[in-house]
């Protein structure tokens, strides 16, 4: 298909493609003519990709180039697509903490109490720690109370992705769900908690009557 | 303090600092000299939130801004509160949806089974069924079986995020559990979430032994 007609089926703006395409997000489309490039499904399956992880899953362009390379690079082992994968954050990854901070400490005892297998190096462990760092910096060291029930959801939620991950029958839907689920899945937890959030905030904190009009008229 | 003591105490620097003042982050010092302002601790526990949100939590200024106004907000209902720190968040938030797309439709199945209490404007239900959309559209709709773990774990988190918001014993340190709370602990479960599939992957997929001198001398 031409670039206006993938355009159109991916509900992408021809310069967004162009601008995917300088960025070596999207492969090029084969040449068929002068100034014409020829894509095909697997263009429109991969812009829809991008444009998840992009928008949905609130990745860097540098980010999802990153993830995108992990999910066609074959000779990479499905643990290391999670690593590649655990680096795609919507959030900031601070730099691998030289010094053990009171958060690091935490951390680590929240993970061996878990009986969790985790490396020095996990993304993850060093954002839960600046976290909990931060709590303390700003006063409220007592937030940190909640990391064990955190702790407990992420196993959860990890678990279930790993299910997902095994029940793939071929190793390159295997690293795509490895990719989505991470990214993705981010963002579907996020969306639940606001969710679980306003149930349980209406339950403790009804909020106030509205103004009636005898106070709207003072 | 001066902005120059400020800017050291807070390690935040100077332009930033004017910055954070133009775009209404931080309110403006007490003018002590023609071209001298006074900050004061307030500043600079304001200076330390504002970065959190920022670097840690991922907020946009126009979010952070936003979270900020409701902190200081008196007038405020603590459940308000949790409204607006639902619109923070370091994901796009997609216009709500006019459709009940099969997304919509799913995400209120699970609202209804675990008993929420959930508005149709609520953001989280629009993000976590804009993802399940594009799971489907990525031709992924096998990875919504996941859904019910993520909720209950969503739900596990938020309960333990309720029960620190009524531990606070005045409004002020109310409100402040929720837009701390709600911003960096996304960013604590994405850390947590990802040591977890560290643990995980690696017990079900374990790596390779590293290509030995053999290898890599053929």
């Amino acid at each position: 298909m031409r670039v206006s007609e993938l355009s159109r089926r991916a509900d992408v703006t021809v310069p967004t493609i162009k601008y995917y395409l300088r960025e070596g997000l999207l492969a090029a489309g084969e040449k068929s003519g002068a100034n014409q490039a020829d894509y095909d499904d697997g263009h429109l399956a991969r812009l829809r990709l991008i444009r998840s992880l992009l928008e949905v899953g609130g990745l860097s362009v540098a980010s999802a180039r990153a993830v995108l390379a992990a999910l066609d690079d074959e000779g990479l082992a499905v643990g290391y697509v999670f690593e590649v994968a655990s680096h795609a954050l919507p959030v900031t990854v601070p730099p691998p903490a030289s010094a053990i901070t009171p958060g690091v400490r935490r951390v680590d005892e929240v993970i061996a109490a878990r009986g969790w297998h985790v490396s020095r190096e996990n993304a993850g462990r060093a954002i839960a720690a600046r976290v909990l760092d931060d709590y303390a910096a700003l006063g409220r060291a007592d937030l940190a109370a909640n990391v064990d029930a955190y702790a407990e959801a992420a196993e959860l939620v990890a678990r279930a992705d790993l299910d997902a991950v095994a029940a793939a029958t071929t190793r390159a839907a295997m690293t795509e769900t490895v990719v989505v689920g991470t990214v993705l899945g981010d963002a579907l937890f996020v969306g639940l908690r606001r969710a679980a959030h306003e149930d349980a905030a209406m339950r403790r904190f009804p909020p106030p009557p509205a103004p009636d009009s005898e106070e709207t008229r003072s």
